[in-house]
């Protein structure tokens, strides 16, 4: 292909701060149509084809069968699963002309139970898995950064289908290296699992694929000393606490306006560890109060707290109807209509101050093992931080990373095929509900992550595996006859030995082809110009400036063959063997 | 891939009156979700991505550019372009969660324009073509026959800018034949292309890509002397009328109860031919009437109708608001608020009967060219019929066929780029509005319509070029050890070689066996059975019982081979040159 017939305009300013987005919209790789929602362009679809082999190839090899669910499905099953009550907006509900209520698939493990029922009535048929690549639409509030965070996406979804939980597991692992397989060989090998919180999705053990990077979304924990790796929401909080057994007896004190944890340890001259935060928030479902009491220095993880109370939470935006004085609510001497809760954070603190329930008093020296009823439960509802206790090695080593979510699996259990009623028989004549996995990758986000992590200044370095072209012929001054030919010779040859070549023979200026030639990312490069035939050669050279050669033209095809299997093997070496 | 394993019943109780939907239903091909909404087991997904690949390699040839628009769009482009209001509710519009209008793409015209709106301001960018492969919804009131007609389906759309219609015109040219080049690769080469009206696309030219068969919704017209062919509603009806010029007085006559053409005729002894008969509709806009005159023994075509309108209509519910005589409305001595036509089919006939705007009467001798003004405007509105005139070649020698449309190409001119905007610089500096046409095919209406025309009672025979799995394995007995060892290795030999292999391996009756291979219609077949063995050889016979031969299990795998190069290659004999 050409670049002169190529759709879309590459251009220098830069157009956004996410640098994936940035180099993609100065590549001419997408177009916003509306909100969350592009329309892409073919160097954007031809890397999409390339991962969607790869998705193919590695779900076929863990005994998927490919099929299609619908995107527009009827809320019937949706119904029937539960999740149409409980999902919110994101769920994107419309009527059809018949006036039937109808969404649009976020995630289809509903389609995918809907399609296994009946069909799967006896043991034998079991384990089996299917998986589909379709668009998706999850009516996102807060689309951001390009593909990173979209509306409407193209995703591999898959569904694993189990008679036992051991057989689960089994195929789980298998599954978890599938995935690992899959970013290995798109490029980027450093993409990490983590141990996650499965929210909405109803499962118990899951995890989250996470390429680390600055603009990822999610927080991840690790620990360097034992190679712990779990996601913010699934990270047990451990905090130490300074033990003196010197009790002091609680006490109140005029604080005055000070109200935020800051201004009071400010004005007490105590450290944030030595206090006594309130927290508030509200249940979404019916506005009634929920108050938290942590550790001054620790923030709140509402996953956790989700997942405790089995109801959605929003940070509370007035607490006076709940009987609470704000920037003063403490422990004890309260009276509220709240639900309360104490982090695990307290338990064994000493000489906090807290508030003390009335405006402009705190109080100092609540010690919670003294000053709480002894059934007090404390549960863990906080943030980890850098520097906290390892929950498997117990060193003071934990860190905190960002990263960009580019995969997760789950193990379901019965949650769907119970809801939906899908059964099958055991060799015994029990009616019994299949146990389920599924396993998701959102395909454009994973194209922006790569580039998010394999680019320079000037555009993306695609990894050859995935990349639109694998080479871009880059032909200087055309208007010299001995460059045309050469360079168009050069360009049926590659084509013809089936390498994917971008030609590049537009009469432009140096400097305009090479900074497109870095836009599109191509990760070979040929230059054809005067100066280089002067030499009697061609120009060879890697987008990630890794080498940079003259190479005899009569060899200039099974020298970039070359090229190709060099920087392909570079690839294959980092991907672990199937299970 | 195993039998055993594959997701999906096969079934033996006829389900549907049309064979492709039975076939593919019983076959476990496909799952109902909801009206017109179907889940593709793999078998059909394996072939969808089959006509996907041949899809991509056609339209790669002709210069396209893959690209993917959105399935979700803003209702703003929609409204740029005049559809959000010209189009009715197969176009589905509901409102996301920031209360936005949206629409579900049923076509995709408006996110091309909008793809290529401003990175394609020059002269030089064109011409060029872009192309996605992609889900689409069209909320059909009539969704029928299994894939054949859904409101959830995938297709294959392309959309080429060009800056003359010359350009248009040749570019035109090149992508009917790659429409040829499609069908004949995938096995339909009977595929006729014809002359259509492009109806709401709104351009001029159009052709519809038909598979003749029974089942099929479209009326095809076909002359077999010159070879036109047109659809009902491009084909221009020639009438032919018996000419005596004993013309007859205009005459009041009794008839009573008789108000049908058929009744009338029948009362007054007169052939349909010699009658005038009132067909009424009613704009769906205003429900104001429409009232044509036409033929007794002809039909009206409300497309014709419609185009001539430029409005939509439906058969009038009841005429007495229009001060019409239902069943006896005629054209002589007619006071009416109705808009009034003519059919050409009455211009030059002689003595008709018709009705006399008043019940219980009729005329007879009604001559149009005497008794009507002489600026009578007399309009093509009516279906054309077996043994009518040609209009290319004159002869009375026209067939009506039914076919189904497998695939359509339109000059849509300027009509999108226009209206939304898009503009190019010609090389005089003016500005000006690129000329598009537009190719579409949807992917499982051809699965199906190719089920339709290659079956045979037990199930479809789908073409090599398309089928799921090229050969299926049947192994019969696997409880003999020899067949087990013989079965499995050749199951490993031939799907090592590359050949797709669907292995049936259970312990079922060679009855079972054999129908659900019937059903799965791969186009070869190997049985190793105790029978074979004892004679020392495999079975490989054809889906379409063309061979039935005993092979050497020592050349197996290059017997499998011979017959699908054999089989591949009468298929691609068939397939025109490229343009």
């Amino acid at each position: 292909m050409k670049v002169s017939q190529l759709l879309g305009e590459r251009f220098k300013e830069r157009a956004f701060e996410i640098e994936s987005q940035n180099l993609m919209t100065r590549g001419g790789y997408m177009k916003l149509v509306g909100n969350g929602i592009y329309s892409l362009f073919t160097p954007t679809k031809r890397i999409q084809n390339k991962i969607e082999q790869i998705l193919r190839e590695e779900m076929d090899a863990i005994d998927g069968q490919e099929v299609l669910f619908p995107v527009v499905m009827p809320a019937s099953i949706w119904q029937q699963s539960g999740r149409w009550e409980s999902i919110g907006k994101e769920l994107l509900r419309f009527k059809d002309r018949s006036g039937a209520d109808m969404v649009l698939g976020m995630t289809h493990e509903e389609a995918a139970v809907h399609m296994a029922m009946n069909v799967a009535g006896t043991y034998q048929k079991y384990p089996f898995m299917i998986y589909q690549i379709q668009t998706k639409f999850r009516d996102e509030p807060r689309a951001r950064g390009g593909l990173i965070r979209v509306r409407e996406f193209t995703m591999k979804d898959a569904y694993s289908f189990h008679t036992s939980q051991e057989d689960l597991e089994a195929y789980y692992e298998r599954a978890y290296r599938a995935y690992e397989r899959i970013y290995a060989r798109v490029g980027v090998p450093e993409v990490v699992a983590v141990k996650s919180d499965s929210g909405m999705m109803g499962g118990k053990v899951s995890h989250e694929f996470m390429l680390l990077c600055d603009i990822g979304e999610d927080s991840i924990v690790t620990c360097p000393e034992c190679g712990y790796r779990a996601n913010m929401e699934a990270a047990e909080t451990l905090v130490s606490n300074v033990q003196t057994g010197d009790l002091k007896p609680i006490e109140e004190v005029f604080t005055g306006d000070a109200k935020t944890i800051e201004d009071v340890c400010s004005f007490l001259k105590s450290d944030a560890k030595q206090s006594c935060k309130a927290v508030v928030y509200q249940r979404n479902a019916d506005d009634s109060y929920v108050l938290i009491f942590t550790r001054g220095d620790l923030e709140i993880n509402e996953t956790k707290l989700t997942n405790y109370l089995k109801a959605e939470v929003h940070p509370a935006v007035e607490v006076d109807q709940a009987n609470l004085s704000a920037g003063n609510i403490g422990p004890v001497r309260l009276e509220t209509t709240a639900t309360v809760l104490f982090d695990r954070s307290i338990r064994d603190a000493e000489n906090l101050v807290c508030g003390a329930n009335r405006p402009e008093y705190h109080f100092t020296g609540f010690t919670p093992a003294r000053d709480l009823p002894s059934d007090t439960e404390y549960i863990d509802l906080s943030k980890t931080q850098d520097g906290f206790e390892c929950p498997n090695c117990h060193k003071h080593s934990l860190k905190v990373s960002r990263g960009i979510e580019v995969g997760n699996i789950f193990q379901l259990g019965k949650r769907y095929s119970e809801a939906m009623g899908m059964t099958y028989d055991d060799p015994n004549g029990n009616r019994l509900n299949p146990i389920m996995g599924c396993y998701g990758i959102g395909v454009g986000r994973l194209i922006a992550s790569v580039c998010e992590v394999r680019h320079d200044d000037y555009g993306p370095i695609w990894p050859i595996t995935i990349a639109p072209w694998q080479v871009e012929l880059c032909a200087l001054r055309v208007d010299n006859p001995a460059v045309r030919e050469a360079a168009d010779r050069l360009y049926r040859e590659l084509t013809d030995a089936g390498i994917e070549v971008l030609y590049d023979d537009r009469p432009v200026s140096a400097g305009v082809l090479f900074s497109d030639a870095d836009l599109l990312g191509a990760p070979i490069r040929v230059v054809v110009s005067p100066k280089t035939l002067s030499r009697g050669c061609f120009e060879l050279s890697a987008r990630d400036k890794s080498f940079r050669e003259d190479i005899d033209p009569q060899f200039a095809v099974s020298s970039v063959f070359a090229k190709i299997a060099e920087m392909t093997t570079a690839i294959n070496a980092k991907v672990p063997e199937r299970l």
